[in-house]
């Protein structure tokens, strides 16, 4: 019976209100010696995209454990909550695309359950509050060695929900990509992964043109910011291995209109 | 002798100095062994309601556990800081209302001793920061089964500082309320328990005409938020069993102009 | 062989990434049992001299430990990763100055290494990410009891990255001083140490007129907030002992227009 000492913890739920605090004590009653990290609670609300992406960001750093993730706009209504494997690690939450990408970039959903046994939900269940209620108490016992099955009905992976890929489409010189995430420091994330980089002709001392809502400008393909001047625009690979645009010592996001969705066009010379 | 294994703290520190860390670090240095869960330390500064309001959120979450608690505009002045026992737990914090929610939630004060020991502070105490000087250092101690009469001087609990009850009359056909608290989704807390809900006609498939501030709209009494439509006001019997107010998918408390300590009349149709 | 039970973390990562969540992550693969504390993660994008005074603030509650700081506008360039022992701590960072305030409080660096130590590193490192790839696994390890000195080439400490001191002249009737941190209350600390407020003149009952960017204002040095009224502003010894100006009940630094290196005269009657 696999045991998990770790358990995550993503949310929407914001800092300032107890909502993050009392999940972790509903955690601890069930299963007292559980190292609760927290990756963020500051997903936009209801921002599911966002969410999943942060999510897929963390797992692959983290050893086996239980991920816990509530971004959650459909609490209460018929989506269900789920509990899925995936490589060595649980996936704990509502079946709404925010746990599908770090389940896929973790290898794929080899099983899943239903969340229906409500002998493991806490007592009286809040409609608006299945974090505290039944992914909390549900993750706790499987991080204790509860064996998946127990936690209800199996469920085919296959009808599990995903989020839609986005784009990415290599062209032969270069690519059509989508921004996927911006983080705190503007940097813009790309759906090209840096392993692919090479075949779009994304290699150091390339120049990349990129064209997006109209607007078009030509920046270097570098390995380190210092290469470029400070305010320059840039284009790298990130410390998540994706292609990723950014502005030397700026915000990039802001400074060049980008944020998650944008489709741009790379044509690298 | 009673030994708490977990220690929460709530503050209007914010997260953006070393505030929080400091007093973390007391606190290891006395009981090294300590889990110290963090309820939030965004309460607006000096907010004491709105500290007593989210510590008496958090409380009943938690195993057996000594709750710490600063928000503290009379640092420094001739305010009292106090231990409390109520319920299996123990407060601490200064004697300005800020425990008393929470407190009474918890059953009532049973003991309570003013921090007057000085051998517990630390060394040098400043004025200005009793949560890590006093607070924590008594707290720790207590939390490693230090029984609760060497804090300092008992005190008679029936003189302890409280907040002024919330508004609450129940009129029949419905109630006179007041907001207590707006969560980070905008939704608004009143100060009607669901437990009384029934007996105000709030069942669900009532409607609702609540008036405030010279406004008036009638919303449904639904049971999850996904029986209206999106955008649409409703009031519904929060995930702390509190009746609430809230927009499906929106902010209630700035869509309808709520804000806690805002009144309310409800009647039930 | 030392061991250090625990792990501070410092850095402008901001919290709605999983920038922070990835750092620990990694610390725990290497040293299961380490307790991390996180100091802040709110210092201002780049800002090297606030992330100073603040891990500087922060440091000397805490018992032996490990601290890692990460304020890295120039990471992925020349500058070098250091490990510093000063006192009965090690520090471990961007060797930018982030951690001279923090090392020069702790009695001054007596030994120090450059992170050359590639085993110790990641497999992978990204340019752009050294906290994940390079300072938290080496600092995980020393945690663990691994000597300082394998971590890298040793480096003279003289020739570590120090942020200038800030002004500060005593000059008989008072002292020319500049503001070094300002809180979330607003409080503005200044390059004074309380130790030597004394010899300022600046004891209970004084006087002081300040003035900066061709303002002026009077203001009484006191004790405790309590002994003005509320909004009247004061001069006081704060709670890290250091002299800083305050209005009761508000914000000084937005009030008086006080900031981060604003100069100001001190004269005592």
């Amino acid at each position: 019976m696999t045991q998990y000492h770790c358990l995550t913890f993503l949310t929407d739920y914001g800092l300032e209100d107890a909502f993050v605090a009392v999940c972790h004590a509903v955690a601890f009653q069930i299963t007292p010696d559980l190292r609760i990290t927290d990756i963020t609670h500051l997903i936009p609300l209801g921002d599911i995209r966002r969410g999943a992406v942060v999510l897929a960001q963390a797992v692959p750093y983290f050893p086996p454990a239980v991920h816990v993730a509530v971004v959650d706009p459909g609490v209460g209504t018929s989506r269900r909550g789920i509990a899925v494997a995936a490589g060595d690690a649980l996936f704990v939450g509502p079946d709404n695309g925010l746990l599908s990408v770090a389940v896929a970039a973790a290898g794929g959903p080899v099983r899943a359950v239903s969340l229906t046994n409500r002998a493991l939900w806490r007592d009286t269940t809040a409609a608006t509050f299945h974090g505290r209620d039944i992914f909390m108490p549900v993750a706790a016992r499987l991080a204790a060695g509860m064996p998946l099955d127990e936690a209800g009905d199996p469920v085919e992976v296959s009808g599990l929900v995903a989020l839609p890929q986005p784009q990415l489409v290599l062209t032969g010189d270069g690519a059509q990509v989508e921004v996927v995430a911006v983080d705190r420091f503007g940097n813009a994330q790309l759906s090209l992964p840096g392993a692919d980089a090479p075949r779009a002709g994304l290699v150091p001392g390339a120049t990349v043109t990129l064209s997006w809502d109209g607007k078009t400008t030509a920046v270097p393909f570098v390995t380190t910011f210092g290469e470029v001047a400070a305010g320059d625009a840039l284009c790298y690979r990130d410390s998540g291995d994706w292609v990723a645009i950014a502005v030397a010592g700026g915000d990039a996001a802001r400074l060049l209109g980008l944020q998650p969705g944008t489709r741009l066009t790379l044509i690298v010379t």
